[in-house]
């Protein structure tokens, strides 16, 4: 990919946001994009390739926002972004003048995307790609957004794990207003499978060493640490396991 | 290695094409750079620093074809790309008014392929590096060829598997032209320990989700892939795991 | 990083030296900072942040020596550039006109390092960061150093193990010189748990393949490898073990 981009566009700069995205795991892609693309400079062109449908009928996608561009396949991956708001513009990527000539059935992020997104960095218009696209229409990822359930309880998820062993959920700040704040303040407990965190910490060091904390962390979401430790180990915790927050 | 790199070419843009290549495994090292570097653009220098014999006597050489330059250690690690044709030419890397001042014993991807490479990039003759040396003498690889067997079956190997867990054959597209090929669009059968598979897809999606399937992969080689899913984990598979496909 | 660090400074060239630091293992860090840094042109902006202590009173520090700058938090990562000596100034960063608008508690590698590296790569003085510091009370790591025993051995430790399995020390080129340099050419002793090594090698083909060997290596430190093998899987070694060197 990076061979090709630097074919169309030798002046471009490229960024690896990260490597460490399970197969197939577009949730977890989602919330990357959206905690990574604000740090950026404003064209920064934003290629996301968690792709499990290349070959298949699911469509690519462009769309802009705030100054930034993503290409993407139409898969769910953009479900955050989209809730947002605030989009200029999407089309349909169908213009082959911009694929490489000979399309492979098992890698879009060489053939399509990474010319694409080198197009797009020489300036190329997103109107030259393809037809306009209503961003309604995009598919969203209904498993994404944390609820409130009937006992008052916030219901959020664990989207991924780095690799310290932190345990990011999906339950933002925006979230957490849904919430009594004063009480958030004070006590909130939240619940990972049988065990239980008291109160929100402002920093790792607020507890002592190998303990248990919750923590908005720095992509904006609440996490689940362990002060020098891991929070894998300690909850033998896994992705998608479920996080309850109650005052 | 990078450091060195811009401190001889502060202009250049590096690359990675990859890190993870088992350590001193040549053989799929050399399908990688193979499988990569047309997608890079014309006048890249390739660096292959898979160098198991650094420090001993064997050579480094810098070999020039269709507009890129390679520099690599002459243990069998451009077998592909000579195999590929059209050398323009081959030098051996001798000339150590090139090299870092002080060699290390252990390290000479910092020491000679990157500041090597950074003289290449601002535009050193090949010539100036060592004496022309004849591509027939190169050392090659035995075990990169597939073969046809007594009883008329094509017979690879498994070169690597990626993180997708895709096992990745040396098989071609040129190979696959030697056996009969209508019926090789019919049906022919893959055959991997004790399983079999029929019939080359066109796309992961055209069989069902956890199904393994083969496939012609972005690289040119024939791959077994579990569409959704792990081919490492469902045969259990390994590099070097003989791979039979007959009609 | 690589966004904001982009986006105070579009033309910085960045480099990852690694990302195969354990989580909070300054030490380990600390060593690979020194044995690499040298190798990058001089004005680089060297930014470590392996940072256990983010959100607690720790400072930041900003250094300058040789030409290189490096920026860091102030917990002992820079124990051995220190002790090279020749350092220029030293200043805490303090000044939040170079940080980014919102802190936040856990990530300050994005939210201070990041920008302010940009800037410093932009050319702005160290002074502009903060006050002078006196490089002397910067935090020491004590456990960097080796020591001689009352035994006449030198005890070091294993710092760091690389993907290959080699076993890296913190016994260096100037420690050996404490040796009876006469007797370390002919047969010095390696000891690694019940292990002996004897000699120290000039290259990994100076013994049979899948045998152990010590051999100084390119970061300038003694390590123990095991020629077309791995170390770390041959002696079961962790790191922090002793090793104890003696003629």
């Amino acid at each position: 990919m990076k061979g090709v981009i630097l074919t169309v566009d030798p002046s471009a700069t490229i960024v690896d946001i990260t490597h460490h995205i399970d197969p197939q795991d577009i949730l977890s892609a989602a919330y990357m994009l959206r905690a990574s693309y604000r740090f950026f400079p404003k064209k920064t062109v934003h290629v996301s390739v968690v792709d499990p449908g290349v070959g298949s009928k699911r469509d690519i996608v462009a769309l802009k926002k705030s100054g930034h561009i993503f290409v993407a396949p139409d898969n769910g991956i953009l479900t955050p972004i989209l809730e947002e708001g605030q989009i200029d513009s999407v089309v349909t990527v169908e213009n082959p003048d911009f694929f490489l000539d000979i399309l492979s059935q098992t890698f879009h992020g060489r053939d399509i995307f990474a010319p694409v997104a080198g197009h797009l960095s020489r300036g190329v218009a997103l109107g030259e790609l393809g037809s306009r696209k209503d961003p309604q229409r995009l598919k969203r990822l209904t498993t994404a957004t944390p609820y409130l359930s009937s006992r008052g309880e916030l219901v959020g998820m664990i989207i991924s794990i780095d690799r310290f062993g932190n345990l990011i959920t999906n339950i933002g700040a925006a979230d957490l207003e849904r919430m009594n704040r004063r009480q958030l303040e004070t006590l909130p407990t939240i619940r990972i499978a049988e065990y239980t965190i008291r109160g929100i910490s402002s920093s790792y060091q607020h507890v002592p060493h190998q303990t248990p904390l919750a923590i908005v962390g720095s992509r904006g979401y609440l996490e689940i640490a362990v002060n020098c430790g891991s929070a894998k180990d300690y909850f033998k915790a896994q992705k998608g396991e479920v996080i309850r927050l109650s005052c």
